[in-house]
């Protein structure tokens, strides 16, 4: 009974959060926390205060450190270049300090504090709101009570946690740019093929979207189809006959030959 | 009134279809066109009866071609390389006979009949069902009676039909290479970098999805983002050194040079 009570006790003690920076990410998870009911943002440090004064409170933004707060968790969300700085600039030690970074290792965190990441993986724009429960947080902390905490506090806005250390984060991270970076710009070679040739590109959207669908059911490999794939060199010809832009005959090129050689390994 | 009751018997009339071919396509529009009101497969030709005889009356399915009806329109859904011989065969002349391919010209079919395409811009795979309502069909014919009889069998299974002439056919041909066959294989690229370092590839499918819903609100131009955009040469210096697969590094330097040369256009 004892047990039960403290229990209640425990859960009900919200996680102290204080925010580091005022860029995409950090509005984004100021959305996204305020509606837990197990973490709080108790403070956002910006020099910017306009972009988030409509997001929290006036009175819990500061721009001078002198003012942080204690917290259970110090997240920044700040830009990767200022990561070592910032960090090393804070005015607290032994704190659990995580950058919310796809590039930067945990080891790139200010030693005076205990280091961690807590990285959605996701491509945030201002302009679109993003359902935080589908996104993938890839947490990493120095030890295991530091662990369950960033755990319990990304489980709070997700449904999806995965422990990633650092390495496996750059693996990930070279893995982002292609199916995110590199597939937008592959549609905005079709969009110019399209605008070329006086044809709506809206008459592509449904095969984007099938494709992107098409890999939540089967492998990419067994999703694979086309010229390449068939060794069709025919068509191949054809279509490298047609385009008339270098950068896009070479994308051409190397692109079939990969999906070539992919097709020769097994 | 005269008029009127002349239009509801036209209209109760079903426009009679003679499919040619037992592939994915075939079968994709066999199950399309019986939930149609407007547009009805009284036959099929295949070689291959079994792979159709759960989807079409046995009565129905003919591998002579003595035994072809008179219908309004053939469809002829089987591979590119047969469209010019399959047509040629055909033991009738005069009749609307369109293909179902995005790379074969509509004068690629015989002349004796008159030509037309009917093309469904989507990836067909047999395991995964389709909903052909949001396909668009490219439409192509030699004059105008027989393009309107061609739209009217698209409607009745699609919200989405084009007048698409082969010229631009093709060139739509190379842009859905691009977005759909080249797009997977970055997939299954993320997919490997995924697997050789313990990382689950479930973990960037929201990444996936979100990257193919966002151009259907902002331009692929809009939503471009990552290191190539922001000229980070840190990072793709970093990204150069990860990747030790030469057809990788190959991908990613030339879609870089590509992202980057394309923001200096505008």
């Amino acid at each position: 009974m004892a047990t039960h009570f403290w229990k209640i006790y425990y859960f009900s003690q919200m996680i102290s959060i204080v925010l580091i920076g005022s860029g995409n990410v950090a509005q984004h998870l100021i959305k996204a926390f305020a509606k837990s009911d197990t973490a709080e943002v108790i403070q956002v440090f910006s020099r910017n205060k306009e972009a988030i004064s409509h997001l929290i409170s006036e009175s819990k933004i500061i721009s001078d450190s002198s003012q942080y707060k204690v917290a259970d968790i110090y997240i920044m969300a700040v830009s990767d270049n200022a990561i070592a700085t910032v960090s090393d600039e804070l005015p607290f030690k032994d704190k659990l300090v995580v950058h919310t970074s796809g590039s930067i290792a945990k080891d790139d965190l200010s030693e005076t504090n205990r280091r961690g990441v807590f990285y959605p993986l996701q491509t945030f724009s201002k302009s679109k709101e993003v359902d935080f429960k589908t996104i993938p947080f890839c947490l990493e902390a120095e030890n295991e009570t530091d662990y369950e905490l960033l755990e319990k506090v990304a489980q709070s806005i997700s449904d999806k946690t995965f422990n990633i250390n650092s390495e496996q984060r750059r693996a990930l991270h070279v893995a982002a740019v292609f199916v995110n970076n590199f597939v937008n710009h592959l549609y905005q070679i079709g969009n110019d093929i399209c605008l070329e040739n006086n044809i709506p590109f809206e008459i592509l959207q449904p095969l984007i979207q099938e494709t992107a669908h098409k890999i939540e059911s089967l492998s990419p490999k067994e999703a694979q189809t086309g010229p390449a794939k068939r060794n069709d060199t025919l068509t191949i010809n054809s279509h490298l006959s047609f385009l008339s832009d270098p950068n896009q005959k070479e994308i051409y090129k190397i692109l079939t030959k990969s999906i070539i050689d992919n097709g020769k390994k097994l």
